[in-house]
């Protein structure tokens, strides 16, 4: 247990290293260049993801995500005290990453992110979109092929921060850290909520419809 | 049988949306350099064929391609009856892909392409070869290594987005889908035909060559 | 024997085709940063690598490479008769790609190159390493992890594009290919042969170093 | 024995060849956008290492790393003698490296590196995190999955150039060699042995708390 949840704080720290870190490195190299910081931020995310799915994947079934834990205990996998428990420990663990990353950037260690275009009907759906993906990764591969989750779920982030129009937060703990750090990744906590709400709403979507598509 | 075309139609949907997604997304931030935004592009589609494929090749075989499923017809491993209603369903699927992508993109829904560059007797043969080198990785890589079907599609396709005057769309459905976007990788209406007989060109080509070389 | 011939002629007019190809779009594309554009090159050939030595390694070993099979012939794993046929359609299939790419992309089918800069003392050297890289690659690959030859070839090469000043060649039948297309890809014929001396050379003294690494 | 010490000899020095060979390539193409050639740099490195991982993993359990194996020294898994002759191949191996990539450049093959920007408290600390991470991958990889270590160094190492604002060297032997080296991924010599304290106190770190996650 106590593993478990040490498994789920360091992954999604490790997560938001890679997510923050890469996109500032990103944005400060490519001279304006969006698309080049943004390609160097969905490689690095998806190298990140291989690494700690595949790591610590039988350690606490790697989570690192309050959506994914949420559809875990929907399907009867997951109690609800260890739902709570790893949810909590996803958003600390989160936003210590994120605090990670700016003291590596020499960036001041508590920020608020000032990024105001990630709202929007058209994101909403997206992130809906985008969550019933990663969960369609997730059970369709646990069911296809366990051993290739982890390049499943690295491969579909790594494509999906280009096919979605939010970039694919897809992950709450994500999102509320991201709210943390005024640089490339960054969102404004005022937007969160909303994004959280259709990550979730997705869970359920994904709950009903994923079962009529495996068996 | 409601199953296989459940999953076919999902699938092509999903590869529709990383293929005009990406598009959408790359061609908006790269400043007008084009071949970073079809990096985006190739790198998005190969993510996604890997994740599709690999999830739903043991439900449908995965085709998401008109062309596909008419080389396994020719080689009497779908009926008449499947192959009808699989190629409805991949051009279903493929357009609400499409508008997917736009609304996540807060693009009009309904579009028709004004890319009028993707057309000619180069860009046929092209398409000739773009399907032959993918009927070849197809039916060698089942023969040769089945569990790398999912990863040798997903290379294949990511490399003949460069190596191919067309980009590759090698698949019927695809082409057809992209007709309905006014964005990166769309494609004219009228052009589409002659692409289509081009790729079905390529499946009869590929029925009898591909069996002199393996075996 | 034929079946092996033709995949030989086959793998090699692919590699080809994914060289010119891509050198030819990323050119295009890139707006004069030629580092996009021998990253779509690198990533490209890397792609089509991990295609046809996966799917023709069974069939004729997937040489594609006249120094590579000198190197089997070397190693008493290839007959003289094999080499010389190998080495004729090798270079024969090298050729067609480059056409088949010249068709494609809608140039002159038959081109020389004009390209001067691939030429010098630290070329030559580099070709020396390449090459010698590649012979470890492929017989390191084959002791320690032969199913995984496909992905360290496709690795090196993608690599070596960029650690290598001479991006590689490491391969008479490409290096003679590409003296016929004037893009990109191309190397002027008068550098061609010293080229491939290195190429060879490199072989001569992989044949005995490689030995003291591996047992 | 002498085997061994040869493979470290060699796949450091394919290590720093990769590095340092990319790091130019990269910076004489991107015209100035050094995202593009970082990214150049960590495709690259991420390669070789897979590489070299894969190739020399079962002769010399492939470190090419002073950090590495002193953290197999500390759980007693390396004497104390191989610790010190691993160490000394290894930076051999490292500036023998560096060489050859000068030599393929046609570059002075003796350098001083003058770059200056790779010192600071925010880059020490992104050195402990980087080589506490690359700790992380090797060991819980081994436990995890043994055969992905390969995939899982080249995927963390490729992330890592991104996520860290010292685009993590994380290793001794590579920290020292980049010293030999005035181009893209030199390190100013007066700035190198802070980067090894920060690399072995991370060993000295990782020794105790990766115990703690992985049982």
């Amino acid at each position: 247990m106590k593993q478990k949840l040490f498994a789920e704080l360091i992954g999604t720290a490790m997560l938001l290293i890679s997510v923050i870190g890469s996109g500032i490195m990103g944005d400060a190299l490519a001279q304006g260049n969006d698309a080049i910081a943004l390609l160097a931020n969905a490689i690095a995310t998806g190298c990140m993801l291989f690494v700690i799915i595949t790591i610590l994947g039988h350690i606490s079934s790697a989570h690192f995500n309050p959506a994914v834990s949420f559809a875990f205990f929907l399907r009867g996998e997951l109690s609800a005290v260890m739902l709570a428990c790893f949810v909590v420990v996803q958003l600390i663990g989160g936003v210590l990453g994120v605090w990670a990353a700016h003291v590596m950037f020499d960036l001041p260690i508590i920020q608020i992110s000032q990024t105001m275009h990630r709202t929007g009907g058209a994101q909403w759906f997206s992130e809906i979109l985008a969550t019933l993906g990663l969960l369609f990764v997730i059970f369709g591969g646990l069911r296809a092929r366990p051993d290739a989750v982890p390049a499943l779920v690295a491969f579909y982030i790594t494509g999906a921060y280009w096919f979605t129009s939010s970039t694919s937060f897809a992950n709450p703990a994500v999102t509320f850290a991201r709210g943390w750090s005024d640089t490339f990744a960054g969102i404004y906590p005022g937007h969160i909520a909303i994004f959280v709400v259709m990550q979730l709403l997705a869970v359920v979507i994904g709950h009903f419809s994923l079962k009529a598509l495996f068996k």
